[in-house]
């Protein structure tokens, strides 16, 4: 049921400001976490600084937080010995932690409950300095203290929730959404978390924010130029249907709000037996590429995930097959790679088209044609092109799946552990506990904020 | 086997040379039409002059040719005037004549074996002042006469007579190939049959010759300039199928001359039984609607049985269908249309696809598919558009064309034809004697020089 914004607001805004119990848990920790990192620090003579960044230092933070300590190297220290430092470093303040690679390696623990990173970057004032990915974290964070005002911190929390409610928050590569900076740049930009939501209803593929000038042109479906570093586009995660889907849950929070934007609500879980009867009735065909999820970091894994899932809807595309939709999910230690097929079933006989007449190549694909022994006709004219019939080699996409699937390239760590072992699923097969809350979403298609 | 053009050449003009008894026999005719012609004209004194023109005028004909007489009017006489006597005239001079219609009325009759035309024009001196579409022939006629050489004539024949063996010959829309005037302005342009041949390698779609100066640009497949009128192309009724096989014919008559593309053999005729084998082998699916073809002429029945094809394949094709191939047939007194379609059945379920995200309309698809019965999910965010799935009416090609014949638009005569009475036959339903001869031929896919 619609109700009014400033309700809504009001409602959400009271779930997601921390309390003052939260903040002096938040506070504690952070401090006693800088604090153990100076003592460690010290061990070095190297002039290296800790600080809290992220959402925690500028209280845009909503509940539940990430702490991100970075650690600040001068300039002069090598690469090589920021990391290793670095490290030592992490290991030394968080005991159980564990070493993780992004684009250069930091430290992952949790204390008091809370995740923690500690990242090791180098101190700069300018970006042009910047040695590592990280390095220019800092200088965000100044820019947006420096601009973000006491009464604008809920609009960017707001903006953040309404973000996750519908899935399109974070720029890591298991999301590829809105970062955290990148909202308190729109509401900077903006004014207000609503000013943001009436706005992006102008937005479309390509559109352009320049906080600053900037003369660079960026591919990505939103350009969002970073204010410290004119080169950047800080929406470069952001994924087409990210940025649709956003503008559509805009519209239609403006034309009817309600509180499911922010929290909505989880997709009903289906019985296998229904699973198996709407697969059944459907009529499409079902298969899923079952195998072991390779033990690496997030932002490894879901590239190759979706490069997997790229690499084997174009074989299919390619081979005559149609898709209707595909999908993949990490189930337990599984990762499942999800297709579901328009035209799944062809002839014996294809068309195979040559080039247009008057191209040089025209000459030897006839040649070639007229004698081989797939060629079920002669090469023969069609409209500008040489065509032939031949001889389909797949005329079921199970079958080009399975045949193909040792030449994709899938992503090297998928490669490696299908080949060790993997399974393939086909219609009913799916219907299986282990998958029903997989299938259950993919079944059920809808927007997050509907029922 | 190739032998060399010189003797191909020489054998081919020794059979389509036309012999002084066949010279004398044409002549004879036409002389003794002229004066039945020029009697009948008597009757009015009103400045008429008939004249024979194409190929028999010009010298430029094959064996068995058509003996067209034009009958020139002054530029005072009325349309209606002019139509009027030039039928009195044709119906005094062929007496068992009958009227026929192409833009204007002409009479047709056979007289001493020959299919004559007696067509009545306009007497013009410049291309600017024709009333008719045939009004600028005689002037087509005097550009022949004054700039082809005698040597040439033969050329001519050999380019003409190439053209019928690979099909492409005629201007005639059952034909949409090259017009007499087109092979003769190609020989005056080229120098001789094989410099043509040579020259068509470096044709492509759009291709542009100018016999005079013209700015007027043009948008059929091969622009050939009338050097008589700079506003028109000569090559206008030419099909990109027609240049396209003329070029590939071009290409290998030069790799390997044979007489074959001057005299194809016929494909050899399919037992019905075998018909039946080769359509269950493709796994294809045939699909053939037949009925009476209307009693109109060949210019106007054309036309329509491509519209109709084209009708019901782009029927097909929107409804998710694809086709393999599709022809056409005159077979007695019955048309039939014959599609062979790759993918003809399809699943339930459909993905309708909506408007970009960004455009005004995409609320609206939101708003219709959010409560349509034929929705079986919600609509959802797929790249950069709205989708929603659907239930799919047609699930196989042959509802889909059965229930949507009756309101196609198949050409006039052939939609009156329909309602009257048809039917469709699939798959080995077309292993009928009746139909062996054009499915011979449309499953033997080959060029025609080919065995």
């Amino acid at each position: 049921m619609p109700q009014s914004v400033e309700k809504i607001e009001a409602e959400i805004i009271k779930r997601i400001t921390p309390s003052p119990e939260e903040r002096k848990k938040v506070e504690t920790t952070v401090k006693s976490l800088l604090e153990k990192v100076e003592r460690s620090i010290k061990r070095y003579d190297l002039n290296i600084e800790p600080m809290a960044v992220g959402s925690i230092a500028r209280d845009t933070w909503l509940p539940d937080p990430d702490i991100d300590i970075f650690i600040a190297f001068p300039l002069k220290i090598t690469l090589k010995d920021m990391e290793r430092i670095g490290l030592e470093i992490g290991r030394d303040v968080l005991e159980k932690g564990e070493r993780k690679y992004a684009e250069h390696p930091y430290t992952h623990g949790i204390v008091d409950g809370f995740d923690v990173d500690l990242v090791p970057c180098y101190k700069i004032e300018k970006p042009e300095q910047r040695m590592t990915a990280v390095d220019r974290s800092p200088l965000h964070q100044k820019y947006v203290i420096d601009h973000l005002k006491e009464e604008q911190k809920k609009e960017v929390r707001l903006l953040k929730r309404f973000m996750k409610g519908i899935g399109v928050y974070s720029a890591e590569a298991k999301v590829q959404g809105f970062s955290g900076y990148l909202t308190e740049l729109l509401v900077l930009k903006y004014g207000s978390f609503m000013n943001v939501i009436k706005s992006a209803l102008n937005w479309r593929g390509g559109f352009r924010i320049e906080l600053i000038p900037s003369e660079k042109m960026f591919e990505e479906p939103l350009v969002v130029i970073d204010p410290i570093d004119a080169q950047r586009n800080v929406a470069s995660a952001l994924s087409l249907q990210n940025l649709t889907t956003f503008i559509h849950a805009c519209k239609e929070f403006l034309k009817a709000p309600r509180t499911e934007f922010f929290y909505p609500k989880l997709p009903a879980k289906l019985t296998t037996q229904k699973i198996a009867e709407l697969i059944k009735k459907k009529g499409t065909f079902f298969l899923a590429l079952v195998f072991e999820a390779p033990k690496v970091v997030e932002d490894v894994l879901y590239p190759q995930l979706r490069k997997c899932e790229h690499s084997i809807r174009t074989l299919c595309i390619q081979n005559g097959f149609s898709v209707h939709n595909s999908d993949f999910e990490i189930v337990g230690s599984e990762a499942v790679i999800l297709f579901e097929f328009e035209v799944f079933e062809l002839p014996k006989v294809m068309k195979h088209r040559g080039p247009p007449i008057w191209i040089k190549n025209a000459e030897s694909f006839y040649e070639k044609w007229s004698a081989d022994k797939n060629a079920v006709s002669k090469p023969y004219v069609d409209g500008e092109h040489l065509v032939v019939d031949i001889l389909r080699k797949w005329m079921h996409v199970h079958e080009l799946v399975k045949a193909h699937l040792g030449e994709l390239s899938l992503g090297k760590n998928i490669n490696d552990s299908i080949k060790k072992r993997h399974s393939i699923l086909v219609n009913e097969e799916l219907a299986n506990e282990k998958y029903a809350d997989f299938l259950s979403r993919y079944l059920n298609k809808k927007m997050p904020w509907e029922d």
